[in-house]
């Protein structure tokens, strides 16, 4: 049998079963089909069988991440809970949970409507729950199935004062396990010193259906054009939460079997498995939880180079893989230096850097063959909403070669802001056949 | 009767009775409900009924919006064919259509798509149009409906061939029509000088299968810092494109019983309407067509701006308004001067400028009284994926005020960057009653 992305149990038959409408981006269709019947079509990108652009996965790189983070967190005795918002796409998660993630992190109540809809039965709702609306959904799936594991943060009296009510009002049997967030100066949410989250956490363990599950911090917000700096302040930050822990636990404030001490976006989630790993002695076991979302399909821009540095610091032999790819065509060719992609903000990440041209090719029938690198020189210079300028070094042969209707292959930079933009992308092996399809709910 | 947007005869009621999940970004559900049910669910979002964020749109400025732009185009004697790409709303196409526009313009073949799937039959597709995949679905399309009018751009002798051997292949009984595009040196897409137009045109009216509709071109471009310079240029690209169409019919190029001459997108549609009038004298009649998509909701950013200036050279008493706002609840109160709101770069647009903080409102079970404008100076100063950070100004009552659960109204810059991060977008009264819900397709 192929190797392929394991389901992890998942209900995703409903979305293999659904019948996908022609007006799909990326996908050739004049006529409904049935999404489960994508493998038969044997698609392939570099033949010019799709329409363009496409948003692609490369399965191989996606197998060789979820495998490398699954060794990098029993190396630790962490477990990952991968940042769900990267992707949100139900397929990915069940991957992710078949290869052993121990549950699934998401940023807003909507995303774990879907999350659990599609199966996921363990949240950390990595974010302050404070819309009525909100918490009443949280809840109710709490409430409707006790199987359901979520967590949530809270940095504030208000937040405390708003979820005991929240529990009291949804009638909820179970306490509501919440972590405290620490956070840091002039940063985005959480207590700005370990006093006041304490204070907070206090409040947490002596307010009516609440439970004090853990600790939380987000290291990512520290980083800076000074890399050893940030590495710096990254490891005293992961050393207040770790003594957090141990102040809190010392007041006897946590409930629960264990405590959940959380931190690790995708850029330092190796200094954080280092500083949380060995913390023993307390009333009850730590669990270190991870939450890179980035890890499953890196990039070719920002994150690429920031898990180089993990890579180096861990002096691992082998990184994390960039697995995304946006395809686009040349549709127009006005000067020699510039060719315009169909490619724009609606489909490709431009927040940390505008995509990064890396592959060119003359569609031809016989398809699979390996695409041309570009050359050094080669970048996008802007972006409209459905147009990309592809500038050409002057006096590059391309300048005369490329023509309208090849195509163009660009890595982007910051794999959330791409996923948002693809209700559905496609799956390729290293051949750029296409395999199967993934789908997204923003 | 309520006065509401009218649906122009297209087919949208599967879009009323589709069953919306609990997921769905903005909206407060926790079990399944029917679209059409919408309206008499009377949530409030001052009241703090929805989720946050949630995206709205304010009725009234949508009506006024489409009744000062049917009488703009009347008054020039040019037709609107909106962009569609704004808002990939089938609601508002319908809308759209009904208050006078002769068709819908769109980007990409999978937008032409959906727009047909809605009942759309009149498309111009302000693109080139180069993918194998793309030019059969289009022509498809044309071969099994014949009462679908569709127009299509071409700038090379390259693009001329794929779409004649594609409407071979199609075995299409009816001629593609085809406006060939004059682009702007330096610019995106079309031939570079008159005499490259005059080659392409020449080109389409002599090849199998293709006719010569007219000529187009996207004056949006020109924008710069120097705003007289910008309408310089646009004036004097304007009267190519004018001088472009005499020299075309001049050598009997144009097929069909009128000749299309396009321009305007959003910021200089009144100076296209100026320069196209009264072209009269050629051999069959011509008809201006605009295209501006952002008309519909204008903005509180970079397009209001640019139709301030409109309104000052059309002295006109009255412009458009501003009809997209993104509402968002504060999450938590770090510092005085900081509030982080649940609203990120997968909510509103963040391109052109980042979200304009407009209004601040605590909810109340009373609701829709008037939210309170926020002072001078309240910012947002950065987004994440998934928050904002608002930065108030110091000394500010406001900094002691603004609590944890208030709710921040925001205006942004923009519109097609907001609409592409939304599903579902709800449709409000001036007292922020949701009357029902509009849906996207990106």
């Amino acid at each position: 049998m192929d190797r392929h992305l394991p389901e992890g149990g998942l209900a995703l038959d409903s979305l293999a079963e659904q019948m996908l409408q022609p007006g799909v981006k990326g996908l050739p269709l004049t006529e409904p089909l049935r999404q489960g019947a994508i493998p038969v079509q044997r698609w392939n990108v570099l033949r010019g069988d799709t329409s363009y652009p496409v948003a692609l996965l490369k399965e191989s790189a996606l197998l060789h991440n979820l495998d490398w983070m699954r060794r990098f967190c029993d190396r630790y005795g962490a477990v990952l809970a991968p940042h769900g918002k990267t992707t949100m796409s139900p397929q990915l998660f069940g991957a992710q949970l078949a290869n052993g993630a121990w549950g699934m992190t998401l940023a807003t109540a909507a995303q774990v409507q879907i999350a659990y809809r599609y199966g996921v039965r363990r949240v950390l709702l990595a974010n302050q729950l404070v819309a009525p609306a909100d918490i009443r959904a949280m809840l109710a799936l709490m409430r409707d199935d006790p199987a359901f594991e979520f967590y949530a943060l809270v940095d504030s009296e208000e937040g405390v004062q708003r979820l005991s009510r929240g529990v009291a009002e949804a009638k909820l049997a179970r306490p509501l396990p919440l972590l405290v967030e620490l956070g840091l100066p002039g940063k985005r949410a959480g207590c700005r010193t370990p006093a006041e989250a304490m204070a907070v956490a206090q409040k947490v363990a002596r307010a009516p259906g609440l439970q004090l599950a853990g600790i939380e911090g987000y290291e990512g917000l520290l980083q800076g054009h000074d890399r050893a700096a940030s590495v710096e302040a990254v490891r005293a930050f992961v050393s207040q939460l770790a003594a957090l822990v141990r102040q809190a636990d010392g007041k006897k404030l946590f409930g629960g079997a264990q405590i959940l001490l959380s931190a690790g976006g995708s850029a330092y989630f190796d200094l954080v498995a280092h500083g949380f790993a060995g913390l023993t002695g307390l009333s009850r076991p730590v669990l270190p939880v991870l939450r890179s979302g980035c890890y499953l399909t890196n990039d070719h821009g920002s994150y690429q180079d920031l898990t180089h540095d993990i890579s180096a610091r861990e002096h691992a032999a082998d990184g994390l893989r960039p697995a995304l790819e946006v395809w686009s065509m040349v549709t127009s060719r006005p000067e020699p230096t510039l060719a315009i992609l169909s490619m724009g903000k609606r489909d490709a990440s431009y927040d940390q850097e505008l995509p990064i041209p890396l592959y060119h090719h003359r569609p031809a029938a016989d398809g699979g063959t390996e695409p041309a690198t570009l050359p050094p020189g080669c970048r996008i210079e802007k972006m409209n909403d459905q147009h990309a300028y592809l500038r050409l070094p002057e006096g590059d042969a391309l300048c005369r070669e490329l023509k309208v209707g090849d195509l163009v292959g660009c890595g982007i930079s910051h794999p959330c802001t791409t996923f948002d933009k693809w209700p559905l992308l496609l799956v390729a092996d290293d051949a750029y056949t296409v395999r199967y399809a993934v789908n997204t709910f923003f």
